[in-house]
């Protein structure tokens, strides 16, 4: 199916929230098959969530409505919809009973009169329950497709649209067609190298396709392959797949949801090894990036953030020798905080980064100067980098580098 | 003026990238008195690129096009733009052979042929030079208004925007009237209480208009006022602020950019303190945000991430009586982390967290289950949350609570 995803609220426009949700269900919408037709995002104006619900609707075979659903005077979605649809509003009783006990028993007040907003709905229109909050979400058909609306929140509309949406529009779209999608990762060569290589390849797709997608400092690329059953659309990828591998050799880390960290993960956890990190310029992000996935207490011990140069003295024992002879920001200093950092964490493994993220330079040490160690049992390793771009964009692509600086010596070291 | 903001790229459909430009591009054009009046995201598609483009054309004064400026064979917003204006393609063989010279210069090889697309733009454009990055920027007037192109990667475009596009549509719109915007940021109340209180004024506006943002915990309250000159419009917006403040008291903590990290760093700066952080559950979140501003490195000493429970006891100087006594989530461990931090790192204050993400309970503990400590030269103070949702809104709202309590703690210590 062919589905349009229209985001509502003003705060979009404005910039105070991005659009998580547009990607988020993109992704997810691409998982189940369908294809998603365009974005938009209108701010909280009736017209213009009517006039953008009719163009989801003259183009796609459904519309997912985020946002709008809430208890308060600028939540018109609902409203909107029932003018596309030209139906009237209703209101259900019950759900506005429960709605009011259910605040009683845990706030011991009254609900807050605007809250009874959110038992309103268009006429014809299905409630989908809700599991996280207390809009529920909304399902009316039409002659020209059903429009659906969710939440604003992101936890409330993707449980909303695992449990209610996904397999409800499955069934409408009921197609016999399959869709194989991979993502191959890959890290160490710009875009337009990655480009070059595998130009030639490009000329002859359409289907399978092939597209490459950019992101702090890896490469991403997408092959989709679309046929009758399952079994075809995966014999459509596999042989392109193949030919990238081939040209691309070990530039490719991961496949699909293998990202770095979980690859990390993985590695440690075959070896029975823990890791620390000890970072300075990224300032937390590398040791947020290995605590992000469930799980992450089985490998990882923790770290230090060292921002202070007297902080790596004190918390990780680097010789001051070491830091007045080379500087702070160099190879031999990044070796010592991650020996350090494993002395001090009860690690098998260590990383640390030291650098300068900008803006302007730290003495004479250029902003996006950034030195990176590893250690542990195969032995040490460090390297230097240059990131060019600003403060931001210095520390999240750090980060990056510093991962797969860890991820290449797991998969080097003898296990 | 108003404008419409247009991005391009199947990677933004497929979820694999957030369309974080939409909502940066947002918030400067606000500043700069414009409004947004819609987004949208389409495909690597011509036909659909050009429709985009078209429909905002149709309802607002001007559109900027981010992405599809690359050298890959599926950057096709140059081709989209001519379409729409029924202009042809030209080449300029300057940039081309500028383009060329600098490649050689600093990889030593020839420029990959596809790099020359870069070189390509709409007959009657004019080139925008691109600080940070090799695709210039186009601008190409049109009868229905200018249509505005960027590149796609985050840094290059708020340099081109900053640069050239602001000034000029500033010159263009030319418009006498002012536009005030203030946010007021608020923190400790849910978003239904917050519109009750203010509900009334809700009623009554228009001109100036409020609205409420949530946002990780957060609530921002955001009043405009348009009027012919910058003194008027701030007189509409001035009462209105003054009657939210008295309304919500010390529930506004800041205003427009005064986030809750910069005004910790404002009021450790103003004391000459410095601070460091003891994160387990919040992997380092807390850090990342405390290090993020520019000037970090005046009163941000660092800290630990203690993610294993012996690593609290190794590394901070917890007692493990206190662990065993009040288990790892309490409020008496949290405090001794905060003190052992401030000891280790040689800091003024310690802010400290231990708790449990999720998904799932960590032994009895359930998860959302939070307790944060906040050490200094004011004495100790301790606060145990319940936070719903999953592992990342868990891990997210707790690192924002922590950073209230901190901020309270520097707000009611004397100095």
């Amino acid at each position: 199916m062919l589905v349009e995803v229209v985001a509502v609220g003003t705060e979009l426009l404005l910039g105070q929230t991005i659009n998580g949700n547009a990607a988020w269900l993109g992704a997810r919408l691409v998982e189940d098959g369908h294809t998603v037709s365009a974005h938009q995002a209108v701010p909280d104006v009736h017209e213009m969530i009517v006039d953008a619900i009719r163009l989801g609707l003259s183009r796609a075979d459904a519309v997912i409505v985020t946002g709008g659903l809430g208890p308060t005077k600028d939540d018109l979605t609902r409203e909107a919809i029932a003018d596309v649809a030209g139906v009237g509003i209703a209101f259900d009783d019950d759900y506005a009973r429960r709605l009011d006990e259910r605040w009683r028993s845990r706030f011991g007040s009254e609900l807050p009169v605007s809250n009874f907003k959110q038992a309103e709905h268009p006429e014809g229109a299905e409630r989908l329950r809700n599991p996280k909050g207390t809009a529920p979400g909304l399902w009316l058909d039409t002659p020209d497709g059903p429009i659906i609306a969710l939440p604003g929140v992101p936890p409330e509309m993707q449980a909303l649209f695992t449990d209610e949406v996904a397999p409800r529009l499955r069934r409408v779209a009921g197609w016999a067609g399959s869709r194989h999608v991979v993502v191959l990762r890959t890290y160490g060569l710009p875009e337009s190298t990655v480009d070059e290589r595998l130009g030639d390849i490009f000329e002859v797709s359409g289907n399978p396709s092939m597209a490459l997608l950019a992101s702090d400092g890896e490469i991403k690329i997408r092959l989709i392959g679309e046929a009758g059953t399952e079994t075809e659309a995966m014999a459509l990828v596999g042989p392109l797949e193949a030919e990238v591998r081939a040209r691309l050799g070990s530039v490719v880390f991961g496949r699909d949801d293998e990202t770095v960290e979980r690859l990390i993960h993985v590695g440690l956890a075959a070896r029975g090894w823990t890791v620390a990190a000890a970072e300075s310029m990224t300032g937390g992000h590398i040791l947020e990036r290995l605590t992000g996935p469930p799980g992450a207490s089985e490998v990882v011990r923790g770290g230090a953030v060292v921002y202070a140069t007297q902080t790596k003295v004190d918390v990780l024992g680097v010789a001051p020798d070491l830091i007045d002879g080379h500087g702070v920001v160099s190879e031999p200093v990044a070796t010592a905080m991650a020996e350090g950092v494993i002395r001090r964490f009860g690690a098998d493994v260590g990383l640390s980064i030291t650098g300068v993220a900008g803006p302007g330079p730290s003495g004479d040490v250029e902003a996006g100067t950034v030195c990176i160690g590893v250690a542990g049992p195969g032995g040490t390793r460090s390297r230097t980098l240059r990131l060019p771009g600003d403060r931001e964009r210095v520390r999240r692509y750090a980060a990056t580098a510093a991962l797969h600086q860890l991820l290449g010596a797991l998969r080097e070291w003898p296990a």
